[in-house]
């Protein structure tokens, strides 16, 4: 990755995607026994990060005459990509697992893109998007393996970098590593002894293991609510460019998911998808490690079932009863 | 008002409070019938536009050298308040209604601030800062009187004209009418074919039926569960300047208040407090006025008791239940 390129690729996307609230969120310290400040990506046209990576390759693609475009989405690039896409006429192809939350299914329609289901995993989009490509002979484009939708991600990193108090760690959730890899080298480039902790879920720890031990290492399933990141098959390439920029990849369980969620809800009145709430969970499954230190987490995505929210956060539809309070 | 001091008070405000997202939320359009744009003033330390007054009347008074600082508050003013203060070595002291939320007063308490409640309303409150006051010597803001809270406020309407596409309508939300007189006076300056219109709930009617009486009328009593905005005697200095920028005050009930806040949770994925609802509470209760255009609903403050928010929106605390989906 080139910080040129990165500082290249923020004058492309759209400002509405650009320079997102980072702030110190002093209600949720006491819980959590350290500073935390939010980068909220959630604030939105597609309410989450991934319009930075999509806007850099559909300006890309639009400048060099494509009509057509196909990506594979866990529901949050593919959003981003009809988003981006529509905007610069092209015609956007996401193919997701039939399992994907329906509130990212209906916005990826509702932005007018063409989506087909499979009948499996992100995994098995991926295959099935590449054939697209292949058969129909447009282009293919592929989170984190290609380089555009790291570099879009990156730019949060110049954010998180330029402004702002300095700290301790920043905390990224780790799923096909764009965004890892991506504000990790910015990190590790202009902030180096900013410590940059990946977070993944134990029940999706392909990357996370890959990473250990610094080769490719897949999984044969996923076990987690956490839908954005569940991955089972690292992409090469990206690894590498983890492996060059992360001081550590942590798992967390679907409890301390949950919980992260909560306090997000609770303390930040913050609704969030499971995957944004990794960086609150790694603090809550150790506390002794950030104490007293300034963490800066990344609320990376809000698009969420309400339902399912509801059932995890622990709040769930009654009858809405309105109760004005009468004062003089 | 005056824009000039409006860009001086730009440059003394934390930029953690300024610049704030505004987008188009296309998933709130469907139900609406209109374009809709959020400017979002609930990602930031105090969750409220408010500290953008609070950061201009605690520079100046650090300037002068004054140690201390009485408001009343319906919550939001206090908790900036208390934000600003802090920061500049000002001994804060706030004035509030027993029955504000407890998640304001809460917040209030955790920033240092003295808090005194009064066994009455917001209208009492005020009251008892101005003789706390005058007993003590020390420097009463008035909120919405004092002009650096308009001021402050008004800021949000320099973004608003700055940038992005253009507007129809702005909605504001009415209460003491800083951010009303602020934001329209900017609005009416720089893009005066843009309707500035003013939305209270029609049980703390007292501005509105002052705006549209050209004259002061306060009310006996409120009954709203819009807190923020839920004053019985407007001040008469904003309401002259109320009269010079609004281009309609408009009532809603509490049903539209709650059918507002339901729809920014469940098509925009924000939990915001009532008053920060009246925006879409006025779309709702009148669709043929917006119909086909676009308008800008300022969503001004996200500070709410939760129990309290579940119980309007529909959703009640359960049990919650982990469920993991498992993918291959």
């Amino acid at each position: 990755m080139d910080t040129a390129r990165i500082q290249a690729a923020r004058r492309v996307i759209d400002p509405v995607f650009l320079d997102t609230p980072l702030y110190r969120c002093e209600a949720l310290e006491p819980g959590l026994g350290c500073m935390v400040s939010i980068k909220l990506e959630t604030a939105n046209p597609v309410r989450s990060f991934k319009a930075r990576g999509t806007e850099v390759v559909a300006s890309l693609l639009a400048g060099t005459g494509s009509r057509a475009v196909v990506c594979a989405s866990a529901g949050n690039l593919g959003q981003a990509l009809a988003w981006s896409g529509r905007g610069r006429g092209l015609e956007v192809t996401v193919v997701a697992s039939r399992f994907t939350p329906a509130a990212k299914l209906d916005r990826i329609r509702a932005l007018d893109a063409r989506l087909e289901l499979v009948d499996g995993d992100f995994d098995m989009a991926r295959e099935r998007a590449a054939a697209l490509s292949r058969y129909d002979g447009i282009r293919l484009v592929e989170d984190s393996a290609d380089i555009e939708t790291c570099e879009g991600a990156a730019t949060i990193g110049l954010e998180l970098t330029e402004v702002g108090p300095s700290f301790d760690a920043v905390l990224i959730a780790l799923g096909g590593g764009a965004l890892a890899t991506g504000v990790g080298h910015v990190v590790k480039t202009r902030a180096p002894d900013v410590e940059v902790i990946c977070i993944q879920p134990a029940g999706a720890p392909a990357m996370t293991h890959s990473w250990r031990q610094r080769r490719v290492v897949t999984t044969d399933s996923t076990s987690t609510i956490a839908d954005g990141v569940a991955g089972r098959r690292p992409i090469p390439a990206v690894l590498d460019d983890l492996l060059l920029v992360a001081d550590d990849a942590v798992l967390v369980s679907e409890a301390s998911i949950i919980g992260g969620m909560r306090m997000l809800l609770e303390h930040a009145g913050l609704v969030v998808e499971p995957s944004a709430a990794l960086g609150i969970a790694a603090i809550l499954e150790d506390r002794d490690r950030f104490a007293g230190r300034h963490v800066v987490t990344i609320v990376c995505g809000g698009n969420v079932d309400l339902d399912a929210y509801h059932r995890w956060v622990g709040a769930a539809p009654i009858q809405a009863v309105p109760s004005p309070l009468t004062l003089r």
